[in-house]
C-alpha cells in the first residue's frame, strides 16, 4: 500500500510523518523543496512533483492551504491520473462544499474513489494524531481507507456518503472558531476602554458562562502578544471567505460570522495577515485610538 | 446587622434565602406578594414595600430586572431614606455601568456607602451559593460587606473602587455569552441546513475548537427544545442593549454584539420573548423557509 501526500506544510508534514511511523510506505511532495528534504529526513521518500508522488500510489491524500491549490495538484498538475486506476483520493484541506463536490466528480468520473476528509485539532492535533476528522464517503470507501484515517486522527466521525457533508461540518467549525476569536477580542477590547484589567476581565470570564475554547487559548495573547503565532490570521481571513461562500450558495444569512470576517480582513489590510489569529483584537484597538487635534 | 433584599424573581429568592440560612435578619420585599410569601415559607421576613424592608436596614441589596426598576426602588420608592444614616446599598442587578455611576452619586450624596456587585452564574449559581460576583468599591466599604457578598457567592472580585466597573465587567461577561448563544445558533442553524445531522454536529463542536460553554449548555436545546426556560430569551434583548449602550458611551463599536442582539430582538418580535434563550434559532430557521408559491 503505497500513499503519496501532497502539501508538507505546518500541518501536513507531521501528518504525513504519523503514517510513515505506521510503516507506510509515503511519498510526500510540495512546491518547497525544503519541505520535501525535511520529510525525508523524518523518514519519507520524498518526491520532485505531485504527479511523481502520486505514480501508481493507491491513495493520495491532499493537506495543501487552498481549495484551488488542491484542484491544481489533482488536475493541473496531472497527480489524478498518475494514480492506480482503483487509487482513493483523500482530501484533507480546508475547502468549501462546493469546491469538494466538484472535485469529487472529476475523480469518480476517472473510476477512482473519493473521500471528503477535512480536520480539526491544529498543529498539536496533527502531530499528535489526535486530529478530529469529519469525513463523507461512500460506506466501502470509507471502511476501506479506516485505517489510514485512524493513523491521523483520534476522532473518526463518518458524517454522510456525500462528499461536502464533510467539508460542510468544517465549514460550521470554523464558523464558530472565527466568531469566537472575534468575540474574545471584541470583550476584552471593551473591557480595556471601559478601565478593567484585562488580565482579570479574561480570569473572570475563562471561569464563566463567558467562556470558549478560544477565549483561553487566544485570549491571554491579545492582552500580550508573544510573536508566537499559532495559527495566521489570514487563515481566519480564508476560512471565513469559505463559510460565507458556503452560506451563498444555500442562500443562508451568516451575519455574525459576516461581522467576524470584516474584522479578520481589516486586521490583515493592517499588515497583520502572518502574525498570530488572536491579533484581531488591534481592529478594535485603532478604531479606540484617539487621533491628534 | 439587618439586610433589606429587593427582587425576589428567580435569582434573588435563592440569593436572599442564604443569607438567612447564614443567620442574617433578613426582610424581603418584591412587588408580587407571592413572592414575599414564599420568601417568608423559606425563613425570612416578608414586608408590604421596599421602604418598608429598608427602614433602619444597616444593608440593602436591590436584585431588580432592570436598571430602572433598581432605581426606581431606591428613589421614587422611598428605600434609600429608609435606610440607617450610615447603610451600604449593594446593586447586584445587570445595570449599564453609566446607569451605575449616577446611583452610586445620589445614594453618596446622603452620606451612604455604594456597592456596584453584579453576578453571573445564573439561578444555579445563585441557590448554591457559588456566583461570580464582580464588585466595585471604595476598599474599606468592599471590606465591610464582605461577608455578606461572600454568603452569596464563591466567586468573588474586586474589580476597582469606581461604581461602575463592576457593571462593565458584567456588560463584557453579557456581551460574550449573547455572542456566543447566538453564534451556536448560527453554526447549528447552517449544520441542519448543509444536511448534517445537526446532533452529530454538536458532538463534534463541543469537542473541539469551536466550543464554547453556550454552545454545551444551549446547543442540545436548540436542536430538541423541551420547553425548560433557564433563562429568558428578553434577558438578552435587555442586556445585549446594555452592551451596546455602554459600547454608545465609550464611543466604541460592538459589531458581533449588535449583530447578535438584532437577533435576539428578531426573535423575541416572533414572540418568543419568554421561551429559553436557545430559541433564538429559531430566527435563521424562518429566515430559511422556503415560501409556498
Amino acid at each position: 500500500m503505497t500513499i503519496a501526500f501532497v502539501g508538507l506544510g505546518a500541518m501536513g508534514t507531521p501528518m504525513a510523518t504519523n503514517l510513515v511511523k505506521r510503516q507506510y510506505k509515503v511519498v510526500g511532495s510540495d512546491i518547497r523543496p525544503d519541505a520535501v528534504r525535511a520529510f525525508e529526513a523524518a523518514g519519507g521518500t520524498g518526491s520532485q512533483s505531485a504527479a511523481e508522488a502520486a505514480r501508481g500510489a493507491d491513495t493520495l491524500i491532499v493537506m495543501t492551504v487552498t481549495s484551488d491549490q488542491a484542484a491544481d495538484v489533482l488536475f493541473a498538475k496531472g497527480a489524478l491520473d498518475a494514480l492506480a486506476p482503483d487509487a482513493t483520493v483523500i482530501v484533507m484541506a480546508t475547502c468549501a462544499p462546493a469546491a469538494i463536490e466538484a472535485m469529487a466528480q472529476r475523480v469518480e468520473a476517472t473510476g477512482r474513489s473519493f473521500i471528503d476528509a477535512p480536520v480539526s485539532g491544529g498543529v498539536a492535533g496533527a502531530t499528535g494524531g489526535t486530529l478530529t476528522i469529519m469525513a463523507a464517503a461512500k460506506p466501502d470507501v470509507f471502511d476501506k481507507s479506516k485505517p489510514i484515517l485512524a493513523a491521523l486522527g483520534s476522532n473518526l466521525f463518518h458524517l454522510g456518503e456525500k462528499p461536502g457533508q464533510g467539508a460542510a461540518m468544517k465549514t460550521v467549525n470554523q464558523l464558530l472558531c472565527g466568531v469566537h476569536i472575534a468575540a474574545a477580542a471584541e470583550g476584552l477590547a471593551f473591557a480595556e476602554r471601559a478601565g478593567i484589567d484585562p488580565k482579570v476581565a479574561h480570569d473572570i470570564l475563562s471561569g464563566s458562562a463567558a467562556s470558549s475554547w478560544m477565549l483561553k487559548a487566544r485570549g491571554p495573547r491579545m492582552l500580550d502578544y508573544d510573536d508566537v503565532v499559532t495559527s495566521a490570521l489570514d487563515i481566519f481571513v480564508k476560512d471565513l471567505a469559505i463559510v460565507l461562500d458556503a452560506g451563498r450558495a444555500q442562500k443562508m444569512g451568516l451575519p455574525l460570522s459576516a461581522a467576524a470576517h470584516q474584522l479578520f480582513l481589516a486586521a490583515s489590510g493592517m499588515g497583520l495577515g502572518r502574525d498570530d489569529d488572536s491579533q484581531v483584537i488591534e481592529t478594535y484597538r485603532v478604531l479606540g485610538k484617539k487621533r491628534d487635534a
